[in-house]
């Protein structure tokens, strides 16, 4: 049964953009979801990737190679690369943010890396205790060798829309950092709004900053939900021509400066309004709402995708239609 | 202290539309959000009135002279009209679908009325008894005698998205009862997503159609977030120019067709959106948030809005930074 009988098919506009025909999303939910989370069994990990193998998606960020001093919901990732069964036509990387991490991730098969950098000096200071300038000093080598190994590396920047120690980031700020992760070999920038403050024309300003040095098909957007104006956000970055999204399913994880609130957006939400707009992304949503009840179940969390939540009714209701 | 400490100011952009400089907001809480809950005091419905009243809103629905036999949390609103504390510059109006409660309505020195029509001639027969057009003939006089009275009369039509009873709605359709409400008098048609499968391009369409019988200054939106696309539509709808937007403080209701999904967008989200955006609403968002704490605690409910959830957080690590 399609889960949208009801959306109003697409009509011929007067739009002065156009939004992208196809959209890659980037399934973020087993490492920047459950990082923030309570630890779940290993085994549980590999279900969830696993099953978000089987449901059209094209990447999944499974892990990070971390101190696990520092996250230990991520110390065995590992051991997860090892043990998932890999799906053809899916990448599945993972977090490295110095050279051991690279050796751990190469050793563990993982097929593509990233590296996170930030637009706010605090935050980067905070977040890991160096500057901006050292901390890409610090990725280079760990591009380099990637590279070298056959992996391509992806470059996050974080509090892209605002930083929680300092507020107010600038925009040339984050174009700077995206074109410096960009010179060093990352093929693609995702744009992070880490505390979920952005709203969708401080969006489109920052996004139109950053492509005057990067590309807008080298550009990727990362939202969390803790404002709720993650998808009207997205919807702001189409309009713009980007077609790389990243989202967890189920609205995994949380936000370490909101206690209790929204985490990543999620999967679901993000596809259902793809599916509205007319943009193919290949993932099926019966099956990833299916995943993300999974999750939330082990996790003993409520699913933090509202399509998720509406589903159930709204299939029976129209199962009674048909 | 602001709330929004974090927002990138807004930046000179290349935008072929021109977004409202100022949105009204009609707080559909008491009415539209409370009939969907479970029934509280009337003394709890006079202070949540009362305390909307200070937040800087501009226009309360307040109540719904219906027979109690179909919405009984509704059955006190004469009684309500009569007791709360009027604030200047806010108009309270009501729901009055027939002359009886027009004529409760008087009485009960209501300043403007509301009449709800639907663009789905089934959920028009299961919510109303009849069909579209019968609908339409029943409210005339009802605008009519208002209008004598002196009172503006608002007009709704539900479904303008899709029907929970028939899937897809033609816009055309749509566009046709708005047209026949403004020519029985309606100053504005509120469209609503009254089962909130709608997403941005589809609510473009669905305006631009309407936009061809009544001019957008005189539109207002009405989304529910079951599958949380309300405030991307917002956006897409403030992009065509609309400026009257519907919501309800702390998410108020439910879906009737979807047990345990979103109810109506949440104030407190629209606000800040609205706010990232420079658009003036006049609503003071931490004013709100306490209103949207207080009815959630009497209805014994997590607050529906995510500005709300985020917010006392996100405040103890601003004020810690002053």
């Amino acid at each position: 049964m399609a889960i949208l009988p009801m959306n109003t098919p697409n009509q011929p506009s007067n739009n002065q953009y156009q939004l992208p025909e196809r959209v890659k999303i980037v399934e973020v939910g087993p490492r920047d979801g459950l990082q923030s989370e309570v630890a779940i069994s290993l085994n549980d990990k590999i279900s969830l990737v696993n099953m978000l193998s089987h449901t059209g998606l094209s990447m999944i960020e499974s892990g990070s190679f971390v101190s696990p001093k520092w996250i230990p919901q991520m110390a065995n990732s590992g051991e997860l690369f090892r043990r998932i069964k890999r799906t053809k036509g899916v990448t599945y990387s993972a977090l490295t943010p110095n050279l051991i991490g690279l050796n751990a991730a190469i050793a563990a098969n993982v097929d593509e890396i990233a590296i996170f950098g930030s637009a706010s000096e605090s935050f980067s200071r905070k977040n890991i205790n160096c500057s901006i300038t050292d901390s890409l000093r610090q990725f280079s080598p760990v591009v380099k060798q990637a590279l070298a190994a056959g992996l391509p590396v992806r470059g996050y920047i974080s509090c892209t829309l605002g930083c929680p120690y300092e507020g107010y980031i600038s925009i040339n700020k984050v174009a700077k950092v995206a074109q410096q992760l960009q010179q060093m070999g990352c093929y693609q920038i995702s744009l992070g709004d880490t505390v979920g403050v952005g709203t969708p024309e401080a969006t489109k300003a920052m996004i139109n900053a950053v492509s005057q040095y990067v590309s807008v098909d080298k550009l990727a957007v990362h939202f969390h939900d803790t404002y709720g104006q993650a998808l009207a956000n997205i919807y702001a970055a189409l309009q713009l021509g980007v077609s790389v999204i990243d989202s967890a399913v189920a609205g995994l994880g949380g936000c370490p400066y909101a206690q209790g609130a929204s985490g990543n957006v999620a999967s679901e939400d993000v596809v259902y309004m793809l599916n509205g707009l007319g943009i193919e992304s290949g993932v099926d949503l019966s099956e990833l709402i299916a995943v993300g009840n999974f999750i939330s179940e082990r996790l003993k969390r409520s699913n933090g995708s509202k399509v998720a939540q509406a589903y159930p009714a709204a299939q029976a209701l129209f199962q009674s239609l048909i």
